[in-house]
């Protein structure tokens, strides 16, 4: 069996560049590594993708989460598990603490019935480790380099990011055995340094 | 408030037929009635619909549950709650009871499992009223006129037919006060009394 990595935080806080530097260490250690992301992983996730953004009306918030975690459903049972079964190493960009903290943060729905329901969607599949890229949203927003002027709506912008980002943590402190907090504000040297040795025991399984 | 009622059952059962007598029956009262089915009640219901149809690839049984669930959540807040609340009496062909059965029937998933997710999915709007057209699956088939010679391949249908209908059977007898079982092989006319005499107690409230 493979190792199963995911990468979680808000959004510009180097998900994607960690990721191309953690399949390029690991290719280089001789590993198979799968590297995808949801939504969208699969076919069906881009139809639904494609449902969910550019459908006229509005979406109801249970069919917009039951639509993800079909995509997630799909995506797992035909990308995901066949890669761990062959013991390639998938690294995920988000997954279901992604729906949990954004939908914490959101308060639409209760938080908890959205992870049983990725739950269920995936037969209860967790990642081996995930790997929390933590950020202050204003150095993320900053990043973004959408410099437009310090409006309200920024503002109430920059509140909604505060709760991801605490939910992201408090999931973190939930299940310290599977988390990995990384300071994203490092240089990302150091980032990579920090992934790669939580990494390397699960290679040596 | 208006009227939630389903109609369930096996195919060829007859619920298209009692649905339009029923509605029939219903406006000649005075009142307004909204007709529907599911899936694809709604646009994106239909594009889950024609998803799950038309997909090249297989689609995972709990991403096809996920995706069915979706239609629902969508049609129950675009379509039925805002029917009921206008005071309309809504006439559904299939609801969750068909989910459940078809599921239980099927043993791909767990029934009540299903029955969780798709309380959900409507945050548990549950009909005044499910009418339950039961009949031998054998029958059903008759009436369908799709005369082949029969095979192990009908044979085996015919078994699930059997569990689809115990399985809804079941599902009556759990929820009685919920349920009316009508005997399908009965003439349309005297089906229709039964079904009008059940229905008529929830218009006066």
């Amino acid at each position: 069996m493979g190792a199963f990595i995911t990468l979680e935080g808000g959004d510009a806080v180097g998900k994607s560049t960690q990721a191309a530097a953690l399949e390029a260490w690991l290719t280089g250690r001789g590993e198979t590594v799968l590297r995808t992301r949801e939504p969208g992983g699969t076919d069906l996730g881009v139809a639904v993708r494609e449902l969910v953004l550019h459908r006229r009306g509005p979406v109801a918030a249970r069919a917009e989460a039951l639509l993800y975690a079909a995509d997630r459903a799909q995506h797992v049972a035909e990308v995901v598990r066949p890669a761990l079964a062959r013991g390639d190493v998938v690294v995920q960009d988000r997954y279901l603490d992604s729906s949990v903290a954004y939908q914490g943060a959101g308060r639409v729905l209760d938080a908890d019935e959205v992870r049983r329901l990725s739950l269920w969607a995936v037969e209860g599949l967790l990642p081996d480790l995930t790997v929390l890229l933590d950020l202050d949203p204003r150095i993320g927003r900053a990043r973004r380099a959408d410099r437009e002027a310090y409006d309200r709506l920024e503002a109430e912008a920059d509140d909604f990011h505060d709760r991801v980002r605490a939910a992201f943590l408090a999931l973190a402190e939930a299940e310290p055995a599977r988390f990995l907090v990384v300071d994203a504000s490092l240089p990302q040297e150091a980032v990579q340094e920090a992934v790669r040795a939580a990494v390397a025991p699960l290679l040596t399984r």
